[in-house]
């Protein structure tokens, strides 16, 4: 009798292996798409290290693999730090690139982010670094979602790195690190590796990735939109097959230096006329970005959702930062300390958020919607197909949707009249499902709504009654006592939060049979709950760009499953 | 033509003309039991002011009528003060009592709690306050609800009031008042007096109200318990006619000055030796506290609910405190403000808390069955009918209940052997329902509890994405704009809230028939709550002692509504 393993196969082998043997006749298609699995396409999309180059290098610490991936880069300790060297790394790269001799260039620097752990105020940093590097935090912190759906690596809770911000050092395994060292970053395995590896580029999907895709395609009855917020990132989820951006969130958009400064002037504001007054200087930045990615998405929809997270989120915390504000707006300091003072929120999760915002200060969505309606007529009146879909996030209650859909409603009316375009526009206007309730009263609500799109990440916080941001202090004893039998922010809980999708949906049907129905939550890209959108009865899901050809297998494996 | 209005009668009034109405025939008992209002009960109940004493008396400012009642007292700004003045004054009541001559006593001083706003450190200061009053927080702040559920007169918000805690002094209409003037708190209209007005004691049940009492429980099907922590209110609440406690919160027994050393040594701990060693210190007050409690309630159930704030909320966060139990406790502050730091979470109300922490920590559900065990055998020892019930909350799994129930039936039986009692005991075990996802998956909970309590607080919070402390920032935007036809704190939400209830009493019998269910949020001391809860066949609602009584009365009538 032979000992027998199952081989290790890397991706592109298992793709390879699957097409030849159609090719040959040993299997059928359809026996071909079962036989990969979903995860290993991964390999295809990001660098890795490969094996033979890690070889000789010390491993430093070893954290959660957040965000696959590989990553070098030279140690950035402030979100401000990386963009300011990246930018002058940036200024170099275009003098190297004037070189003819390819050979004789010097590559282009880049940076690792290094941090406890991130915020949204580190969001344009981490943008800028090559990966991302935290000592805190779990598989679903900032970091790790953030960074997920750049498709970015990171590693986050790589808890025996002690970092010290203000000195700039991180020191681990007896080792210090500066600025100017280099670390490696493996998102596959969560290692932290000593000094520079070299990645392997990933291939792009042509080949036997492409007909593998292709097949498919053919037989899926679920449809594969994306998240991305950046004209590049929806590009890039094209390339890769996405029928669409079905998230777009539109806060990232202001933590530009540029435009910062403006969304705490309009925070700051104390009457409605100064906030509408900061607001239309936020306005020319909001519709350039939309018509970016409305370029780049033409023909293809793109659901905007409309400002979400509490204000305060957009506020400096610390007296530096604060003090730094204050002399900026000519404001005393004592001003900015009582209105992020006022701001704080026992648990933001539950507060004043989302379409909250738009209840109390409607000129938010006021702006937003002009933004995006100029922006789809800028680019009809250069022929370019936008088709954007306003998404209004956590509702609750129809009745906050009727008297938010009239607001956006009457606005698209005006800014056609002063825009002078008398062509069509036809703009869904929907709801994500991601309060209880509303997935309960689904049938009220679809009444108001052409779409709904199932924000599983916060349903599961508020189905479980888990705060994403703590569920750490008690998920792995949950895990280790089979409580639960996997995290349910990863993989869909389909008895409790998919009760409530599956009621929505069918609910929501019973009073408008044409609704729309998607899911734009992180298990838009998870084996386990694609199969279940589909057998919901989902018309399609949304996830990062790299995880878009994962999600396009696993929806013709549903079918097939069948 | 005569012009007409409705005529204002006192509660006390109203009870009799309707009794009268029957005495003479003039309309039957169910007539009567129906043209009563249940608010104006609440008269019969608490202390007011007689308009006639309040003639001449300036109105400094006005809050919200957070908790009614009438209350008078010098001003103490801290918890610490008001306990410090009350034992003082108690002292000086002692010796007045020993007076002959009543009229020659001096009266006993009393206080009024005055703050920004209340914590839960705070909690036996208002206990031992009077009255009282913050210039923050609304209706279901904390002092609010805590001020309510012990029918202690309070007034929130009362946003003109500057507060100088540490001079000492509260400020308002051009007046500076002192830690000796005294203020009175008119907790039915939420108006704050200068000076002394004698309040009207209320009328205990008898009469023609006990009459009225009497009618009501003839028809009512559902049966009234009460929320109480403490022997006073059972006893208080059974005079009242509660037929059982329905919550008995276990937290608030830890926060005695002799205890709260115990728990922070606990939660301080890093071993679960030390953790063990800890509570044991914990065990005898426990026991004591459920003995008083067990003895006030004879004959009838007491339903005792597990530890359930997250465990940041027993540890002092400001730095004098933190160094105050440093040394207290011989261990570094540095140790202190380490765990705090690492107790704090970004959103508690979503956190460790309720049954997480016995899964985290088993010793502090063992240590609370322990003592609920060895007082149940005490009482039953003296022949005291005592009946416990234990509670978890915050269950969201079956799988979390099951093995609770396991760990607390396991402790049950090691008890009776260590204490050689071979008796029967009884104690059933059951839930809170207040995660969304319980109610969905009732059918499986149920499997392995013997009851369901509703938590219609949290489970409010959670349906809604709520969050009780955060609310009041767009509450009153959405009720001016009829997005919320009222506050879902106040009136439990039929529709969504209400729905979910519905699902899990449906569900819940499927696979226990026998499943016996309750609500202990504040929504069980509401006059349309009630009706829902009678509508949906719940068995008993339980409330703040002061509202059992109309509780009873609403009972009937949702019989009679019928």
């Amino acid at each position: 009798m032979l000992q027998t393993r199952t081989g290790k196969r890397t991706g592109a082998a298992s793709v390879k292996i699957a097409v030849d043997m159609v090719k040959e006749k040993l299997i059928t298609r359809r026996e071909a798409l079962q036989r990969i699995a979903p995860e290993d396409l991964t390999q295809l999309l990001l660098p890795s290290f490969a094996p033979a180059s890690r070889k000789g290098v010390a491993v430093l610490s070893k954290g959660l693999p957040a965000s696959p991936g590989a990553a070098s880069g030279r140690l950035c300790f402030s979100a401000e730090e990386v963009v300011e060297r990246a930018k002058v790394a940036d200024a170099e790269w275009e003098k190297e690139k004037r070189k003819k001799d390819k050979s004789k260039r010097t590559p282009k620097e880049t940076f690792l982010l290094v941090r406890t752990e991130t915020s949204p105020e580190d969001v344009d940093g981490m943008h800028h670094a090559a990966g991302i590097l935290t000592s805190t935090g779990g598989m679903t912190s900032h970091a790790a979602v953030v960074a997920r759906g750049w498709g970015k690596c990171c590693i986050a809770g790589a808890g025996d790195l002690q970092i010290d911000a203000k000195k700039r050092t991180v020191s681990v395994d007896g080792r210090k690190f500066s600025p100017n060292d280099v670390l490696s970053l493996d998102g596959n395995t969560g290692e932290v590796l000593a000094g520079r590896v070299k990645a392997t580029v990933p291939e792009k999907i042509s080949g036997d990735f492409a007909t593998v895709m292709k097949w498919a395609d053919e037989i899926a009855t679920l449809g594969v939109r994306t998240n991305a917020d950046a004209p590049a990132d929806a590009k890039r989820a094209r390339d890769f097959g996405a029928q669409g951006i079905g998230l777009c969130r539109t806060e990232h958009m202001f933590f530009d230096p540029d435009r910062i400064i403006r969304m705490r002037q309009m925070i700051l504001a104390e009457t409605q006329a100064d906030r509408e007054k900061a607001l239309k200087k936020l306005l020319p930045f909001q519709r350039k970005d939309f018509i970016g990615i409305f370029t780049a998405m033409k023909g293809l929809p793109v659901t905007v959702r409309l400002l979400d997270p509490p204000l305060h989120e957009f506020v400096p915390h610390d007296a530096e930062s604060q003090k730094e504000l204050a002399d900026e707006l000519g404001v005393p300091v004592q001003k900015i300390k009582a209105r992020v003072a006022a701001l704080h929120e026992a648990n933001p999760m539950l507060g004043h958020r989302g379409c909250r915002l738009s209840v109390t200060y409607p000129e938010i969505c006021v702006m937003q919607t002009t933004a995006i309606v100029e922006a789809a007529i800028a680019c009809k009146k250069k022929r370019i197909d936008a088709r954007p879909e306003i998404m209004v996030p956590l509702i609750g209650t129809k009745e906050e949707l009727r008297q938010l859909r009239e607001l956006i409603e009457e606005t698209i009316v005006k800014v056609k009249k002063a825009k002078k375009y008398t062509g069509k526009l036809n703009i869904p206007i929907g709801t994500m499902i991601e309060i209880p309730r509303a997935a309960l009263t689904a049938d009220e609500v679809a009444d108001v709504a052409d779409f709904f799109s199932f924000g599983t990440n916060d349903l599961t916080q508020m189905t479980f009654g888990y705060s994403r941001d703590d569920v750490n202090t008690f998920l792995p004893e949950y895990l280790k006592a089979n409580i639960l039998p996997n995290d349910p922010f990863q993989s869909i809980d389909v008895d409790g939060v998919g009760q409530l999708v599956d009621i929505a949906c069918r609910k929501g049907r019973t009073t408008n049979p044409k609704l729309h129905l998607g899911i734009c939550g992180e298990h838009g890209g998870e084996p386990a709950s694609i199969r279940f959108c589909h057998q919901v009865g989902l018309d399609y899901v949304s996830c990062s760009p790299f995880r878009v050809p994962i999600a396009r297998l696993c929806a013709a494996q549903a079918v097939l499953e069948e």
